[in-house]
């Protein structure tokens, strides 16, 4: 998948609840309690403070219809949408119990994806007009995953594999498992994989490259740590029978350089693991 | 709480079994077992790959107890150690189905609260010498809040609220509620308060802050987006009787200055929102 | 928090469910479902066949709401409120299955909390006049602390620490284990105590209690099983320093004596452990 | 089931489980790390304060081997044993930070546990020599059943109903809405209970009784609030051919009279619902 | 129970969840998403492409309403309905998103329960006429006994013991266990069975029966895997004192034979063992 | 995957525990704890009545060790193994709580899962010399699909999706939603799925899947419903550039035939659908 889509908020709840219970606690929220303020309507707006992608709106609403059905949350963007400094992305209106208890739970969700996607954004404009796609991994909090590939589609990026099951990746250890034997390790794999599992090598050098290819390929080739001209000349090798794939050290003033060698993927772990959040705000209105 | 300390295991489990199971999906590990490669006993070396402060070694081993209790771990250095680039932090032993199974379970947990136990350091280190503490928010990600509250002790830090219910914070949204009355917030909260519950209030003037000393204080004031002039001025109107906070735009580079001012606490939301993982890897040794 | 307040129902939820789901096993309410009577809609009351305060109705409520979200259910007193005997608390009407298949569940429920807040009730109005407040403990069932500090409060009560981590409480086995040195409890717990968490000191003796004085204090004192006689005493040595909790042995009938010894908290274990429950049953009408 | 006997670990774990967490929430016993004595190896012992009947040690033990596996727990009585007051009923060695992390949470069981079997063992003696058997209903707490039930048992009392689903109970509000016909509601629960599945009916009444027992009678009548000679003449009536069960106002002080009227079974709603905690402290030794 | 009757929706509602998260995983309808028809509304028909027993509707019902609540769901025929091939049993219209998402999660409960419901029928009818009841036993499915004890009873069937609590079953193990003594386990179950809870024997033999017969009976007698001659002498040994339970062997073609022989039982633990799925099919139409 | 191996316990455990709970409900194994037989140790071995291929036995394993870890269980042959018609298959000793209380979940277990490996074993057979795979689908029971797929590895079988997500499988509906474009779904498909994502297009006709391959083809072609002369036709159409599924009544007497026209899988629901359980029985011994 690489576009911005709705998971089912039967896929957001189980997380957001959970978040909803580690800040309330055994008290909940008790300045708001004890300032007698609870049942006070209020109008608040979310704003962004910085330019960026926004991702998240549909757990954030979920934030406030858990605590309060009858709190109205207005999204006024989309998820996968870029807005400037300043823009009001959503609404909520609803007594303080629920707009001031869920204030932080919402932030922490909508601030940390919009990261995700905003960043996201910066490498696939990076690279726009090349055919490469930008693409994040399996390095991902706990807990998180899907709502952190989610963020990534919404910035406009695409998703490597979501688990361990859903394609078979064979990685430096497999192969030294396997005494070093690329042949075997396809063999292998080829042999025992599902018929709708493909199937990826992780190569350091061109000569691993050669030794795969004239043994049957793969479906993808993780060229890893490769230098761009290295990278060109594997896009050579491999000359559209296997998906070549770029990994290690893509940053945002690298990433075009890399995405022109021709690869038609550059993975990114650092998208999903070091984070910067977006900067976004509630303000009472 | 303000040191390196063990959570009990059985606060780490629901978060590594739910990440283990989010990892796996249904098939499990499909390449090492398409390879055939599960039942092979491999030695993996725990190594770091940039300098940093460690955090989340109780929580890796647990990934790998929990998936074969016969997977013997060994810990080389303690969470909240400074170790060099290239430091074998841990040491597992056991079948690739657990070792290539939760490594990248393992080096999530880790890359993640290394990162902000190593930022912390950093920030503790440029303000050591001046009394004030180093202090994260309730700026967490969704169900890892207990993990990244222990990373920045990890680091030398200190812990603000753990929740919404174990200290009053009135904050700006609370004394407009109030319309604009500090005192009457202020009265509410004394008289609503649990006894062994703090009162802190966030002022944004120092006109804010005498206002409030005139009527009875609180316990801490949360001192918002000062300049280091004012937080001075700050410091010297509350006079040691309560605890002064900074909080708002405090960087590595400003932290010194701001501490200098005499505060408290720093509070700093983004060393939980905004992680720099730390590099740590695993060799199959 | 000393004053009644909602409980979002969030936090009630999975509790209600989690006694349905104990309630119905595996094949529901066979009796009303035998005799063909699920269908039949019902006028239920809530009545309370002894005086006292109620808490819980938003619990019952979800009860029936869980059940089948077509129920009306009005509760016509709030919790916190007294109720003379005969008192109808709330109305139901829909289904019988809902209505007698909810009906042990909200009963179990309403009775267990409103016997809390009713005995809560005794104790305040015994002190009534005096600036003492009466608090819980810890001393909770597994699982209901979060209702029954919630019942405390519904009566008048307060609130004590809401768990282990929300306030440093060095009892008599932490100075022991500290060699019996007061002055070095109350040094490392104020060395390493997070700037939002208070310090309480359990003392038994006046002597214990001038020591911790002499070595900066406490922002509480828990005098221990003291007589009325000691407690005075300790009230005049604190002199308004710090909080003075009295604790153990306190009953309606001695309640009153202990208040007047000018401590401000008297702490009661027993309020959430050893609980009358308050008669309410559901009548068809 | 009317004898002690052991629940499987299996069913106690996730309510001890998630009483630990309720009290650990995010930061622990902040105040014994704090302190500095988490690695402190311990010796606890679990004395009683007041003479009883126990229950609860193997929940009790589970607390702290889930804390830590190395705790050593001995439990020096066995459930459903009588003890003078003094007592010490287990022992506990290990580190402080699960001996003390775990004691409220045992505590909290054992007291509670306790105190159900040692008032069910009161009522039982009170009974002594006759044959009637002292019962549980299902009014018991949230969450709690099977342990409150179990404790009952340890007291030597029996289980009603575990549930509505194990046996049909049918009420005087079942019998109202089948228009008050005592022979269509029995001819309705006997064609269609599970032939595994007996059949109880409430009757207030001699009238209604007889009516019953007219009609093909049934497994078990709950005699509901009558006078012992009432009872006298329901058991007369009865005459062995089902159970005859008391229930409404049974008292320590009553129960033997009612006993004697001859009836087999007597239903105590309160013994679970106002449960006076037994007196269970832990002491380092 | 031995009617079809409503198991409430909160009852359904946690395995439902599972369900539709064990299928959508971490990026959900991939295939849908990808071809951009997740928001095309739909209307959809649930239709049986083979005469059968309808079972699970509720089930199905929610598993729409959980992915979306406006998707409109509609039954057509109720649970425990025979309906003919090609009768279109629900519609659902709503988003692609939840009309296909949902589909396989829905058609895998309907074609599963009521597969059970049908075959069920099929026994139930071929007994009719004679008093005897068909009945499931305790080998279900993990997680799935609720739905499967339901399936039954929608097809006419009766249920045996929900659990190991329910009922007391002596199996030939036990009475092995005891030395062989059919007294001496009866005795044993009898003083010890709660009050509301049925005793039933299984014997192998004729004599068996006898000496059991003789030591007081039992509730019920499971005579296990005796031919139709053996059957009928036990019936007329047991002379309607306990309910006689046929179990072992039982097929379409012997149920008949089986149940003329006058048992009041006919216990097949295939029906939730080993269950034909009823061919059901979701048409976009 | 397409060969037997073992999921980790931590994937097998909540399906087990759930298991067990569901089974004992409040009051657990009631009959062998009336009969005082719990502590009596026994020797179990479970054998199987009919020949087949043995799935499950990590399951059983652990409902034993879950119950009590001094259980000792052993399993005489591995899962994947075809056995006689009266193999002991693995021996259990331990308590009698433990294994007769565990006795019937363990064997739900095993008599489901080595059901479904039997009777793909039977397919793999009946096709041996083809180079067809025999393949279920995600016609699953609730809860029960990685254990399920697990079975039919464990009979030699191979896995199609597990969920959703993780490959893209357009459907007669899905092309109906494009206007019946193949060539439309096709590229939107290709534009946006993940780069390890196969895409399966499933076709009725052959017009269709000669429509498809001009348009630039799939991954794999899902041939619906053919006869085996149209399976051919197709076969050669497609000639090898992609995988052929047949699908669509694929039946023992019907495997050989189809998987003869060249296909490379046979799928087929019913595997997991309508399984026949195999009879195995625990004997003490």
């Amino acid at each position: 998948m690489n576009a911005a889509y709705l998971l089912p908020p039967i896929m957001w709840e189980p997380m957001v609840r959970g978040a909803l219970l580690e800040d309330f606690g055994i008290g909940g929220d008790v300045t708001t309690e004890a300032l007698g303020q609870s049942d006070i309507v209020l109008q608040a707006a979310f704003r962004v403070r910085k330019a960026g992608v926004i991702a998240g709106l549909p757990g954030a609403a979920l934030v406030f219809s858990l605590l309060d059905p009858a709190v109205r949350f207005e999204a006024l963007v989309g998820d996968g949408q870029y807005v400037e400094e300043g823009t009001t992305i959503a609404r909520a209106s609803g007594p303080a119990r629920a707009i001031l208890g869920g204030e932080r739970v919402a932030l922490n969700l909508l601030c940390h994806l919009s990261g995700i996607a905003s960043t996201t954004r910066i490498i696939v404009d990076a690279v726009s007009g090349t055919k490469a796609r930008v693409c994040c991994t399996r390095k991902t909090l706990p807990g998180l995953r899907a709502f952190q590939k989610y963020a990534v589609l919404s910035g406009g990026g695409s998703n490597h594999r979501y688990r361990l099951d859903d394609a078979i990746l064979i990685k430096d250890n497999h192969i030294a498992l396997c005494g070093g034997s690329i042949r075997a390790t396809l063999d292998a794999a080829r042999r025992r994989a599902g018929h709708l599992m493909k199937i990826e090598l992780e190569v350091d050098t061109l000569e691993q490259l050669e030794t795969a290819l004239e043994h049957g390929g793969a479906d993808a080739f993780l060229l890893d740590n490769m230098s761009t001209d290295q990278l060109r000349k594997a896009v050579a090798l491999i000359d559209g029978r296997a998906i070549a794939e770029a990994s290690g050290g893509i940053r945002p003033d690298t990433a075009r350089a890399i995405a022109e060698t021709g690869v038609d993927i550059l993975s990114l772990g650092w998208l999903t693991q070091t984070v910067t959040a977006l900067d976004i705000g509630l303000d009472i209105v």
